[in-house]
């Protein structure tokens, strides 16, 4: 893939993260985009709490699936849709507050499924919170 | 369990769902609690979409896991918290549109860890888009 | 699908599993196949054993993915290869003895994936040990 | 932890993998052991191997259950006992015959729960055929 190939490629995933109503509606952002690895960012607000004060169970999943299928998207190219097969995901420490950086990973790629994993992060102590692995189905664009 | 205990528990999850900012920004509701047993309700809007239309990976988990904790809490009772340790989904069909009910119950409540399974379908048509299982842990309240 | 086509697919599952060397090596048969369902036993010995007299922890996952390998194989037809792509598998009772059933059943068998899943339980007490749910992909036959 | 009671751990692990009825029945020897880590070896041979000459789907989880609970057990001493609670593995590359080496390795291990990863991968080409988490429980020796 050349350079070109993969700017083109990162356009299109930036393009998504902006434009994608759930991100919004999440607080999420794509926090950065590289060749089979994307980072994505949300700010724990009151909106991601459960009656209790701990963030709710769904959030972590949301931004693990989010970073997994971004970093698909960074090598599937413009106008691809990937699809989720498979997702599980271990909750290392519950989060109350702060910033997270979910960052995905592409593991394989193959012809019929994809791979991909992520580890959940507090951003200003680095402490992982979950991990996630995913199994994908990629359908080209034109 | 009497009645009355009973009661009591089911009157806590439905406060608890109630009260929780992340039901409300996710528009989701608590349409049934019994014991060992809740389902929630979610009408798909447009912010629970990705930028091709096609809902968010994040948005099934999320009720997956608020399925399974309030079917854990209708036995907990008041004041426990119910942790996520792991959560394993499966996308059967991707979802567009309509209202999901994810049907939550408890498969075994032990002494150190928990276990549940839900199952996400479209309430008009019946069609199970989602399965997921779960393994939790109860801290119990006063 | 005929019942003469129905019998063709079970008669290559129980050929596919009296000749599988894997099968004889961990004591496993099949106890039952029928259209999208699979039933494999297995009588726990000495061999399943870890060094502190409880059954390891890759036993059950065998014959789990065994029962819903060959509850594929009665939908795929004779020659078809059942590639396990994910599987997750929950322990809700450890095992020390007895006679497992391992209890397949398909969830739903698509053009790209197939989603099966597993109870296994004593066949005795009836009492449920573990459940696994699995993610396939299947290779035509001729 | 000194060296002197690591080394006691060790050789806890070491013993344990070397008595255990199961692993000899599966051909798994302990190639490695370390603080909070733990590789474990099996030659592929016919026993292991499915109707159509690929390895049958449940010696992955067999090896990677035992590398992540021999890790588990390097930091958890003498007579304590691991219990899986929950084990989820992608199978990224079928097996078809060759050394397998399951590198597993501690995660984080709580009061409650423990949690573990495991790669496995070809001795000679070091290509990763397989990688699995699990949730585990441990109860401590006296």
């Amino acid at each position: 893939m050349s350079e070109q190939e993969l700017e083109t490629r990162l356009a299109f995933v930036r393009t998504f993260a902006q434009t994608s109503p759930y991100y919004k509606s999440m607080g999420m952002t794509l926090a950065e985009a590289g060749d089979g690895h994307a980072v994505l960012r949300v700010e724990i607000q009151a909106q991601h709490l459960n009656a209790d004060g701990i963030v709710h169970g769904g959030v972590l999943p949301a931004i693990a699936d989010g970073a997994m299928g971004n970093a698909l998207r960074t090598i599937a190219g413009e106008g691809s849709q990937v699809f989720t097969a498979e997702v599980n995901l271990q909750y290392l420490r519950p989060v109350t507050g702060g910033t997270l950086l979910a960052d995905g990973r592409v593991v394989k790629s193959g012809r019929r499924l994809s791979f991909a994993e992520v580890e959940i992060r507090d951003e200003a102590s680095g402490k992982v919170h979950a991990r996630a692995t995913g199994v994908f189905v990629i359908e080209a664009g034109d």
